[in-house]
């Protein structure tokens, strides 16, 4: 039953990878990500609101994650949720959010990644005009408070 | 590749906790748990339901199951990720239900854990001031029955 | 086939939890986590070591995560796994893979929890009497300097 | 390429079930497990371990579980995993543990199901002729203890 | 830290289980089962729908599964998720789908239970007074029709 | 409490297989899902997406995944869930996302196995009168233009 | 950041499949399975043992299960794994088995799949040149017994 | 309950980052990813043997799959484990499995990171000095030979 693989056919694209050709892309420093952490929690603390704070990188993989004393455990998921789902898609989860709310053929989303979490909070990094990855904030009364302190950790950062 | 990490840079913050300095939470003791939950559980078997009850503590872990006689085994996760949402976000879930019902940008937070159930029949524990931990009770023919045994398990041990 | 539960027998235990009497448990602050956590990664930097640090707190729950720029993403696994075994089973996770390696009887205590990685790199923290969580490293060449960087850690917070 | 089913071929087997020709199994009530589990608790709080106690019914749903005060998170799993393996297979996971041990062949039985715990520990529940569960426990310094502990709790039922 | 566990409260309830007093309940015969799915399958293949049928009994575990020919292998999950849900909940999953869509503070019960399906095509298998399992059908065009199927397997053995 | 089983309605099936008899499916060889892939990808990029391809057999296993540079992780599992959802389901993934939102009843779907995505940019492949596999394409600004690049790569290996 | 996608590059592949070429395996159809399945239970109920028996086709897809009455609930997914392992591997699992002890290097086998189970008590199911399946028989006293009630299973379709 | 956040402590860190700063690193190309993995399949069908081939970046995340037509489903998880696994610690996982095999203390790496599969067929993607990715081949006779085939396809594109 074994099928003989045509060899001519998948051997014709070009061996052209050389090493001093490669691509390179931008990322994020850890430093640079614990300020902006740093300064998100800070400012759900100043409003009274323990919260959970992660930064993950453009391919999803988490960078740092900061627990305020007292946030709840869900905390831990809903904010790294936010932070891989704004990284990944480049965009505000509200946005996202507020398009399955809208249009709900749009719903499977919820289900294209199990690390995704589709609600207000996190937000994507962008550092000049590359996307370097996504913040999340979770465990404020609501999404809109969460994205608020998301909002300035990117400011402390002079991210856009 | 890789990149210096700035020691200075990271090693600003002071270093400050000795032993006696210690915050401390307070917790919810097996026994007084196992009261409530019992209590929960008699409250339904007198209305001829038969439920799961769990306890959990503030931290979302696991302290006591009961599944009576002839509950389904879909009532074991019914009742303890009740209990997970109510201890882990400090709300009845009855009131997180309905906040996603009338806004349905918020149905992102079902996907924040996998441990979450957002239904009608956790409660959040308090006793003086403090949360520690949750009751979530399932298996009666609809929520507020669950709401009203777990109601009735936290009535006998005085909590709120 | 409802069967009746005997209503009698389960509510023979007593009511007895009053707000007042409940007992506390000491926990880590975030901050005295950080100090940790950045020293631990400090220690393995220094050695050209990229490493992740995580820190969880007695009840397995995540408080902070930091991950050096370059490390592999499997180190965050590793590094949450090591300290969440350290902070549930008290002990240095070297001395739990030592036991299982020298009586094979113990590998099942591998499959007791999926949170678990019992490797070396993983201590439990300590301070004064309080078992308050574990750390954990992962990505230098070996468990043992990853244990090494953990009692880095461990030092500059003054825990045993 | 829809194949037609071969009608005849599968409706050979006769119909036969009537509701009173059913066979019944026997079960052990939330009652009796409560009063083993908390004899094994005591057991093993009287030697000072805080361990978790879980208790399955012969089909490996959980009945009860109870978490002592103090008991690290991995003892829910790690109870309720050696409850289902000796509920399951209806033997001691002390013993299930050694065979695996002695023969390396047989490895694969800790991949069977996610639920297993191949670990001293777990003991199956006979009443008279009948299988009904397992009982098992975790938290002590050695699955050993663990297995004394869960002894303790049938000898209160008289269970085998 | 570690807190003394009150003997005296946790021993008051009776011990009460002897071998002779265990409750029992009925159980489908595998037999019986096979003759319903079979006449499932029979069912929808003679209206040229291939699906997979499934079997579980009253505490959720697999009894069988058929899948036709072409059924596509999300039948496999969708089959038994139905069969799942009825017989844990004991009802027709086309009920719970229309209480679940007139009442969205419902949709949390979508997550009690990886297990669950919640879509027309499974029911509860009752013989007599006994609530002993559920059948479920995916594969046809659409829910009804998988209700349909599963309506004619339990005619074959005189099940409610 | 072991039940006979009953031999004789167990072995009243016909045993009929010979090796001759078997029938046979149609399946996609990977050249050819090649072909289409990259035609998919092709498109997309020539409108400036960077996106994820992905085509599985009518088994619903993975055949092949092609990711763009610069697409986000939640492409692989985006692409991937709709080629699965597509193939297994022998329909267009828009048409059954339509289906869920205009009758929530349906919303059950989703659930019917884990590799489920519901969501504009599967199709089916059908060769001939063959279904073989399906294919999905993710990362596009939206769903609709996801299956435009999937249809342009079943047109370029004529497949309907 | 985005990087121009070399066209020409890709579109290399000749555009070559049509319906007619395409090619075909065989498959294992239901009855025949259930032929095997059946006559496998009963070998094993003639022996007194209560086990499970699973068939999956070639992709790996459930195609049909029968668990025996009073048969383990760890039976489902130990048969299931069995029947995968050997029909996706096309190789007695008591042979894999065997490599891993005989081979420590061996061991990350047990990772590839979450669905393998490797074990004695798996077949590969060949009907004339064809590899068509997995048969998997668990729950028996030993894998051993196991593999032979899954070898009278084969014998009764005449599978080599 | 809520202990104040020490803001001074949290804020020492400096805001450092500015967008022209960023540290980038290298990536593999799609296309040079896809030379390699299809050199890597034809050496593999040269022998007579049906892999998959699978190309991760440094990241972890899937770049592309090719599985042989008649390669088993177990493939897929085989060659992408593997290639996760050499590209996240940069090491060939033949040697990996190796040092498990000689240091029994480190068995734990198995349960690092769900995704990783230790066993013979994985190997770094480095082109010059960059650490680039990982590639994984799964389904010949042994890993030797998988990890021959691997090592086909980094020769194809020039890497080390």
């Amino acid at each position: 039953m074994i099928r003989a693989i045509s060899v001519a056919a998948l051997t014709l694209l070009p061996i052209s990878a050389a090493a001093q050709d490669l691509p390179t892309s931008a990322y994020l420093p850890l430093e640079t990500g614990l300020t902006a952490a740093q300064a998100a929690l800070v400012a759900c603390a100043a409003e009274g609101h323990n919260v959970s704070v992660a930064i993950v990188g453009r391919d999803g993989v988490l960078k740092l994650h900061l627990k305020a004393d007292n946030a709840g455990p869900h905390t831990v998921g809903s904010a790294q949720g936010k932070a891989f789902t704004a990284a990944s898609m480049g965009r505000d989860t509200a946005t996202i959010a507020q398009a399955i709310a809208d249009n709900p053929q749009n719903a499977g989303m919820r289900d294209m990644d199990d690390r995704m979490v589709i609600l207000a909070g996190g937000l994507p990094i962008r550092l000049g005009d590359a996307l370097v990855g996504g913040i999340g904030v979770g465990g404020a009364p609501s999404g809109d408070i969460d994205a608020t302190c998301a909002r300035k950790g990117l400011d402390a950062i002079s991210a856009q």
